[in-house]
């Protein structure tokens, strides 16, 4: 199993804070020691960095939390191997391109027979199940809308059905973002909070670190964070009813769907 | 106008040697200040660092020459821009996935009416006639072949066509790889030298850095590099005809095909 981590905004943030949270869980205080990623939006485009290998010893980890890069849309992943070796091509986040923007994909849990999922133009580099599902899951919406579709509702309809359908045969927690919106699909365990303001402190959970991020930002911010598990131990975290698909843009939940 | 650089080998080798001479001339020595990238292939994947920033100044630039990660194919580039505004979504290289591999591309020149060459299933998601065009030809190869190619010679054949129709729109100096191959071709500027036994010191043509290369190597060695100009003052470069790809493999010239 795995940790998820993912974050949309209204304004550029840095995801240090959580990021720091989740790189513990990367070996140290957990068992996800397989590798760790993190996807960070410049626009439609996405700036990946992976590697197969524990996220709190790793030097890249270390640097990524040491120069922030603020971003509106981000999703993290630490990796505790189920299927596949320990490899890049293994490492989540997985990113395409579709219709001219970076889809980036992070997944919690193990679905059954991926290799029997319909894929199109998509094709996996790795041996897991979750980036044949993230292959599938794209294969479906390029044949769905072989143009972009007209309305960020209609993808987030197709991502809910497609996503439901491949839930069907597993356990597919997973985080989807196209740059513009974040989706997050419960199927155990997803949690989510929303930052704004009045603003305050935030202490990790896992680390001894507390934030006061009211020093940090300005009335108007919003920021979502959806992660496996609640990264702090003094915010309040809503938990996903399993089957349901969150769908977050400018950081606030837009809508939630049945998938 | 861009430098390329490109490396391909026998055994996992890192560039930090050839980087940090391209890196000089992002910004520093050079007028290529707009951006830098480097992709390290790990089997079918790369790992791909870019910035729309001078690599000479740049914390990343340096975390990747501070921490060589060592690889059989890597491609590098420094942008001076002529087409489309400094973002992340228009530094080389950039990448895709195809046949359930990364396609890596950068180029150096100009294609008039890039815009116009046609599209399959690879889109752009900048502004750049190179992004285009690197769009194009993989359209092209995935229209050729819809499963992967049956030899390393049909697709550097296919290559080598669809590249030269490209190129007869303007300059193509341009690198492409897949994590097996790497093809150089020549429209205007490129050179390219094989390391081999018996291994020699050699220095950097923008920079005071000389390396030994007998203390690193072992006798089988093999490492082939491509540049748009000789990065070393002490090597003999080979100058690239116009109008011709070279095709790497296992740090040898397999062959150079017209294009």
């Amino acid at each position: 199993m795995c940790e998820l981590l993912g974050m949309e905004c209204n304004v550029p943030t840095d995801i240090t804070f959580s990021f720091a949270g989740l790189s513990a869980r990367g070996g140290r205080r957990g068992p996800h020691a397989h590798g760790w990623g993190l996807a960070l939006y410049d626009g439609k485009v996405a700036h990946v960095f992976r590697e197969p290998a524990p996220a709190c010893v790793s030097p890249l980890a270390c640097f990524v939390r040491e120069h922030p890069i603020k971003t509106l849309l981000a999703i993290a992943h630490v990796r505790k191997k189920t299927r596949g070796k320990v490899s890049l091509a293994n490492t989540h986040p997985f990113v395409r391109e579709l219709w001219g923007k970076n889809f980036v994909f992070a997944h919690n849990g193990t679905i059954k027979n991926a290799a029997d999922l319909p894929l199109g133009g998509f094709r996996p580099m790795g041996q897991t199940d979750s980036e044949h599902a993230f292959c599938a899951l794209l294969s479906a919406l390029e044949h769905d809308f072989p143009a972009a579709p007209r309305s960020r509702d209609d993808l987030a309809a197709a991502v809910a059905l497609h996503a439901g359908r491949i839930g069907e045969r597993g356990t597919f927690n997973m985080l989807l973002g196209d740059g513009d919106q974040l989706f997050a699909r419960c199927s155990t365990k997803l949690h989510y909070l929303i930052r704004k303001a009045p603003f305050r402190r935030a202490t990790l959970a896992d680390e001894d670190l507390s934030v006061d991020f009211s020093e940090l930002t300005t009335p108007r911010d919003r920021v979502a964070v959806v992660a496996t598990a609640p990264l702090t131990r003094d915010e309040t975290w809503t938990q996903g009813e399993p089957d349901t698909l969150w769908v977050f843009r400018r950081g606030k939940l837009a809508t939630t769907l049945p998938s």
